[in-house]
């Protein structure tokens, strides 16, 4: 048989080669959420994606909520579910199941699904090596949405201990000084990670072409912007979008070099964006 | 006023002198479980235990499980709790809620409370770095129980990163191969981790006085015996105290130095064992 | 039997757990004399304390002169014995056998009684790997009084190699460039070496309960002074409480969190400070 | 504009991933000639195959020859090229020659190349650090051709210093225990580079298909070979192919797992082979 | 026999202890060339003298250049050999023949004969590791003279990696970011290599007995003069003084505390600089 | 000046180079005594030597008695002194006086005296770092002479934190397991510490010019002689000589390639025997 498509193969992970030169050795975090946590097909895509970046010396660290699951497990438990501006109002039995699902659950699902792929990797929440210290938090309009926490600080020591042979999978669960657990938004906990990390890139998944100028125009992603001209648009911009936004403009101001909303929808979204010119959704840059 | 009490203290503290030396820079593996789990005054006693044991220079590894809390999961899911021969029949669900609960939710409580108590703690389950490899098993009858799971294999790799600076947490639950789950008896787990690192000791704790002569007579606890003996008896010996004894000669017949079955009823019987000679108990030596 | 008692002592060392949280991995120098090196029984007491110390991961380092053991060489010997100040007169000869009684005898004898209880310990002077470099000093009213030295240089270079694994024990002797030997006041060599090491803490024992407002009252100890406090009163005071104070003074300015004096009459009180509320003797903070 | 085509991309990509995995961490070693060191496009095109190898985290060993670049400074200055059994009769001078052009030219087109394509190289030849020791050898005829050597020993300190974070480029020259320098045959050295090191792979590129069962029919190249088959027809096999296959047994009964013999005129032969299952060239294996 | 004469030679080598003492763990950087590099006496001294100098604990780095071979390779190519200003003419296809030249042939003699006299040694030359980034430079006429560089950038990275272990022999060449390759003045490298490495002394070897403040008197040697003084009267210096006297000025202002003009043609000249008081040619100083 | 004189001293430096190289990073313990420690010239030419020794990469070890300054303190405490078969009757009173002139006096005396040749050393006893365990041991007539111990057992870990960068002196005292002191013949203890580290090379300073063939004929020197043949005669020699014998026996068949008695007498006999030919004394070897 003729070798032409190895061939062409090959050509193609040559092509790869510049953008492998550009972030080898670097930190990469990932917020894991939408299509590509729930379609199974999409699921083991990105498990590769990822453990293929730690082949090729990128240091992968992964951030996930799971709202869907926990949902599903409240209502087997015939717990009311409620929303103030897109938080979930936690009671303590709230935290106690979501808390469960994100940790007991959907971690571990991650976690087994990079080692069948060929990648160890260690599940941590918040709570381990107290990786990050929560507060309560009230909703935008003021409400008391209960455990409902932000993040006041970021430990990294025990990544430091993990990421050099493992890939670091975190559910985004945090407790306060007095032990009170908390739901942490998992795009503020990616944000909070790769400042603390001075990580390269901040890249988050999501279930939309990127940010859109016109959110009823799937045609109008703005390919790119600054972090400040985000900032000054902030205040009008609503769903879940913003916290991505806001995250953006964290890791930013935080040191980060670019952080990206990726559509997670498209196979292979994490390897378009690093190794392609492809330019799928919004990237965030420092003010030149 | 008298410094006659603090210097009773300090007399007291220079009596454990010969024990913290004897333990100083060796590991020991705890079993985590019953009435030490449940009752709140002896959970915050185990911690403070445990934390001490960090800070004279021992290695501590816990290792849990969480049958009660299981249960009552699955009460609150209405699903039907069985058992055979002390094993949970679990089918997948079970095993799903069983692994939430464990390792989102008890293994958390610990380390949250280890950290509280000053050491900052990292919560494991088998899944984490690969740390067990799962295989199914039979009840002792040949009846099929499901996604019940015996170790083939402890990769202690993830230990070694973790147990510098911090308190490792185990969840006994794991996977096989192929990444099913499966729960995993604790007791089993203990003795596998300890065996595997070759732990100096290896402590059980129990919500009865020892193994005893005469189940129906709590004072015929059987102090001191050795694990050929004990494994010449394991065929007779039924209950929750089986899986106990099996461990200790798993681990006396894979180096480890001592396995102690102890009250933990009794506060702070783990320092008791360590650095007392109250000699609470059974001890489970090599052959001499 | 009740394990009654052995409860009340783990209960004791529990309550230890606070204090030693906070001197975990910290640097403590203890000037050691008086009472507790004369007295058979304070002597063993000693070495326990500084043993339990190193177990429970604090790093002690041991600093002590031998004035009574000097003299009764000097008198076997036949010379004349004589003080300007507080500072023994020294000639060529009283220092050499100063230096021998100190380094071959004293600081033995520490280190010997260290090793049997449990911890190996390696005796130095100022002239191993050159830790002390000494000058000349006169007597505070201008009187020469020989080699008696100050210390103008300390090389932590040498307690870095040694004090991972072994206590430093080191006799105050010295010499200057020219290979002078010197006396050396134990006090200021105290201070010296814990301002040069950063450490955390240093004690000096005497057989006094503390700083006395009224010398002729024992019960007027001063419990906490800042050093600028003492600096002021500093030239008022005489004897020999007058160089543990400039001690203080040199060893706080010099950034070391606590200069205490202690009763080294008083059975462990070396733990009873670190381990207890005790609050024996006085207390040098920096100014607040 | 749609994102097919960088979608068959990171496919691509992803088809290399299990060959990654398998050759992530591992030392291979190429004997680089012929063909791909002479035409200009297959010159880039190694140096970016071996470049993207060390980033995908293999560890690349160049090795090489020249002939065609001696031969032509021989013709320059006026002298003579004769060949015994294709080995290079060698005086002084002819030595001299051929180690300034291997050395002196040819490897350092070969580091130049790599450091333009992203990853510095250093390149050594047999003197440096005593990396080979030659012995003069006869021609299989038992002539006499002067300054022509085999290696007594490997010395792979100075690769280790090297490889971490350079590719090591070793022209295949060296000198005896006397100084004097000789050729060695390239080929040669790879397999004793690779054993030495205890290389996972050898290989070798070639300007034919492969080891052809029949010398003049292209298409009869056998594909895999065990070591000792290869040594019992060793003795038949004459030409260029004779010191390759010789080089393929002596690196398998060191234990290099796979020695392969490829086509370097075909792009990219060596992504080709370890990416691949486009099975090109002659595969040498230990018996089974 | 009488030991008298061994007594006299171990006298000699305990003055050189205050030499040793001083350069012990220092970097000394030597511009080798002239009458010790052509000489077969003073070539086995120089060996010898830099093989001493390691193994008493001095770092030694050898920077060599090799006019006299690369004029005689050009002769026997019958090409024209030209020189402005003291810099030969470049075209490519010369630069081709002085690297092959210098890396090949000067430097590997070099690197074999540290070996045969006990220390293995790496040759490198500036490609290597990417050592050296050469521009182009014109004459002071401003005339183009070809491939002849300066040095714009020395990454000293591949010296760290083998400095520890062997001895680093620099040949003089280097390339630009387009991969075209310059000779290089060795006295120019050396003084650059010197700067970069903050070595303690520069040593260039000449044929002359130092820098003469009359040219056609030998006994007019400048013993000591400062860096500034040197500067100023650069403008008026020609031949091969002028790039040493440069190099001196370049590495003294970089921060190396001094640089010496030897007079190679005296057997041990470097052992007499370093260890005796000998005092022979030119030092240059910073400005007291 | 002409350079002649210089010339000849550095040609005297590189005939040494031959042996540097030999002791290039190998230890070597030294037995100090006899006219070397008395005589004020011997005294600086011995810490010169061994300096230097530490210079050129050598890692020598000192081990030192000191018989006539305890008797001098002996005589000046009106104390009586006695010997049997050689070896100082010793009550407690006596092995006090000996230990503190041992390590309080001579000692320092030679860690000072190379600390001003440029050189830091830390003096130790067999207490320190529990580097010797003593035994009492009894006359060869069977006497009780008291505290006179052997050697049970030396731990090199304290010699291993220190040799590194100080040259350790060691006096010749240690205690049993209960803290008892003893006189230890520092012949039996160099041989003992030479066996413990492995040592290359041991040498003992004498005030005679080697082992006699004839005890009254200074000429009869055996220059040459195996372990074995010297335990052959061992029972018919007395006086100094058999203890240092006795340890080069030890040393030999513990490992260590030669023991050499060498007449301290001489001027930096050490040096003399250890970098040339000059072949002083008696070497012990093993059997061939």
């Amino acid at each position: 048989m003729s070798p032409t498509a190895p061939i062409r193969d090959v050509a193609t992970l040559l092509e790869a080669l510049p953008y492998i030169r550009e972030f080898h050795g670097k930190t990469v975090v990932i917020k894991y959420g939408g299509a590509a946590m729930v379609d199974p097909a999409l699921r083991e895509e990105f498990a590769r994606d990822v453990v293929l970046m730690k082949y090729v010396g990128i240091n992968p660290i992964v951030v996930h909520g799971g709202g869907p699951d926990i949902t599903a497990y409240m209502d087997r438990l015939g717990l009311p579910v409620e929303f103030v501006s897109g938080l979930r109002v936690s009671d303590a039995d709230t935290v106690e199941i979501a808390k469960m699902v994100l940790v007991g659950k959907v971690n571990k699902d991650i976690v087994l699904r990079l080692g069948r792929h060929g990648q160890p990797a260690v599940g941590l929440c918040g709570d381990d090596g107290m990786l990050f210290r929560a507060a309560r938090k009230a909703a935008p309009n003021g409400e008391d949405i209960g455990f409902v926490g932000s993040i006041e600080r970021v430990d990294t020591d025990v990544l430091t201990h993990i990421a050099q042979d493992y890939i670091p999978v975190i559910a985004s669960v945090g407790a306060d000084r007095d032990g009170n657990s908390y739901n942490i938004n998992a795009d503020e906990a990616a944000g909070a990670v790769a400042r603390a990390l001075g990580a390269y890139k901040v890249m988050f998944l999501t279930d939309v072409r990127g940010w859109l100028r016109d959110p009823a125009d799937q045609d109008s992603v703005i390919n790119e912007v600054t972090a400040d001209e985000v900032e000054r648009q902030l205040p009008e911009i609503a769903g879940g979008m913003r916290p991505k936004l806001a995250a953006c403009i964290e890791a930013i101001h935080g040191g980060v070099s670019s952080a990206v909303i990726v559509d997670g929808r498209v196979p292979h979204s994490l390897l378009l964006e690093l190794f392609t010119d492809a330019g799928l959704g919004t990237m965030v840059k420092p003010a030149i």
